[in-house]
């Protein structure tokens, strides 16, 4: 069976986004602005009212939502938070199971698990746009949230070439570039540079403010930096950080070492050992990654998915379809 | 003995600054720009040169800058890093032995049992502005750089009056606010919102670079902001964090406990625990502290000293002393 289905940049079709808080209500907005016809769903009446308020066409009635989803074969993405993406699944399911879908969910491994379950998989492409703040709700979003910001798009076994191909154009008109890449390996790398960045901020918040008003009044730029997202929602920290609990005890575990052998040097010989150099290296090498492009994607052509996976652990972006 | 010396905000006084890197070399740019006659050591000729270059006026010759410090009754600010501080405390007490002295190095305790070794400490009083970035050189200066910063000054027991009001001037003249605070209590604050930050920051670089390319290109803002301390040049880092080992020690203390406590919850229940509650908690406080003006400073008032560490410890500050 050849996958590959070429599509014209003009033929965008509609877009579905299921939960408008900050990040799929900048997604809605960012689809609109590229000129989608783009809808929404959402759970809270006020949240509807103020996406509304700005002109948007966001709804609380999920039935009827996901029935003109069905009808204008809507690419539909998932943006409510992990715990709520099951039910999701379940109303999919029933009322618009030919879709193509997607999701912006801070993990892909247990999406993917749970798409499966629900016989969903055949339309089904991973993603999430690494973007964000530490505010949340329709307030906060922004057209703009992603543009120059990387999206990792799932390259996983039998992935839909058409359907592949719908979700990066999606990324790309809202001003991002792709990172293709399997479930386990993002999660693994997100544990890394998104969830652990959570829990040092939480525990550095904490020890700050065991201080005391002297320790918070001396607090400048590597503690305000440190902690910002520390001021994210407790909820939305547990909803962001809890479903990836492997990849992220395993990096705990790493960093508890690191940290017990910088603390052991420095009680027994005043220095913090190699942690220093070695958080220099990573962070000089951070500052320095290249965005290699991936160029000559062709969606279907065969061994089109490991290749695009290869590219992506090598750091490749895609940056155009048409190319 | 009355200590107290009224000052008129004209009589300024000279200041040397000993060392012209990122923090002296501000302190010399803002101490100038205030209207402070000020000059300056740097042991580098590159560093003299590019001072020079900008119209500053910095030799290497230390004892030609420490003849004129004692000729012209200056303040002398010691503002190289902790290694070198004894050297320089050396030549002061050798050739400007009754200048008043204060400093710009991010911990005290240790500056001053120095100090105090080198028989200095009758006209000592330690200095810490709460301002600095990951650049370090002549050309990261910025005249600026102490403009709405918090600059913590020493009310260590049996400081001189008149000493410290011409250091609380100097701070306040570079557009800080002054938290008074003694030498250990300092120490330990520091320990939590500068070395803490440092430290993890290291450990979540070296965790980011691990994950390989993958991990850093999916790296976005959480990964940015957690990490920008560890761009910091290695030596500096030690240079700050290392000479604060024992307290620094205690907070990576409770700081492994706080992990070891989120993983293993994290692995044994899929949740993270108190920390992501504590840490919000400890952002939001960080978030909404307030500055209280701490008025009616009156320098070397039988109990002035005990007052002062009371209003620091409880958040307070000194923006005038004119009030």
């Amino acid at each position: 069976m050849c996958q590959s289905v070429p599509m014209s940049n003009n033929a965008r079709g509609a877009i579905c986004v299921l939960g408008t808080g900050l990040i799929g209500g900048s997604l809605l907005r960012a689809a609109v602005a590229s000129g989608y016809e783009a809808f929404g769903f959402n759970r809270s009446q006020s949240g509807v009212d103020a996406a509304a308020a700005d002109g948007f066409d966001v709804s609380s009635d999920l039935v009827a939502v996901l029935r003109r989803a069905a009808t204008t074969d809507a690419l539909i993405v998932i943006a409510v938070p992990m715990p709520a993406v099951d039910a999701m699944l379940t109303k999919i399911a029933e009322l618009a199971p030919d879709c193509d879908i997607t999701d912006v969910v801070s993990i892909k491994g247990p999406i993917l698990e749970a798409v499966r379950a629900h016989g969903l998989s055949a339309r089904f492409v991973g993603g999430h746009p690494m973007a964000g703040t530490s505010q949340s709700g329709w307030a906060a979003t922004d057209s703009e949230l992603f543009d120059g910001a990387v999206w990792a798009v799932g390259v996983d076994p039998d992935t839909n070439a058409a359907s592949w191909e719908r979700v990066v154009r999606l990324a790309i008109d809202c001003g991002s570039v792709v990172v293709p890449v399997v479930a386990e390996e993002h999660d693994q790398a997100v544990a890394r540079i998104s969830h652990l960045p959570h829990v040092l901020a939480e525990v550095l918040a904490s020890s700050g403010a065991t201080g005391g008003a002297l320790a918070l009044g001396l607090a400048a730029g590597s503690f305000r930096d440190g902690t910002r997202v520390a001021g994210t929602a407790p909820d939305l920290v547990r909803a962001i950080c809890e479903p990836n609990a492997t990849a992220l005890a395993d990096v705990l575990d790493e960093t508890i070492d690191a940290l017990i052998a910088a603390r052991t040097t420095l009680r027994e010989n005043g220095d913090l050992g190699a942690v220093v150099e070695t958080g220099y290296a990573g962070r000089t090498a951070f500052e320095n990654r290249v965005q290699r492009e991936i160029t000559d994607v062709t969606p279907g052509k065969p061994g089109w998915l490991d290749d695009l996976r290869r590219a992506g652990q090598a750091g490749g972006v895609i940056r155009s379809l048409d190319n």
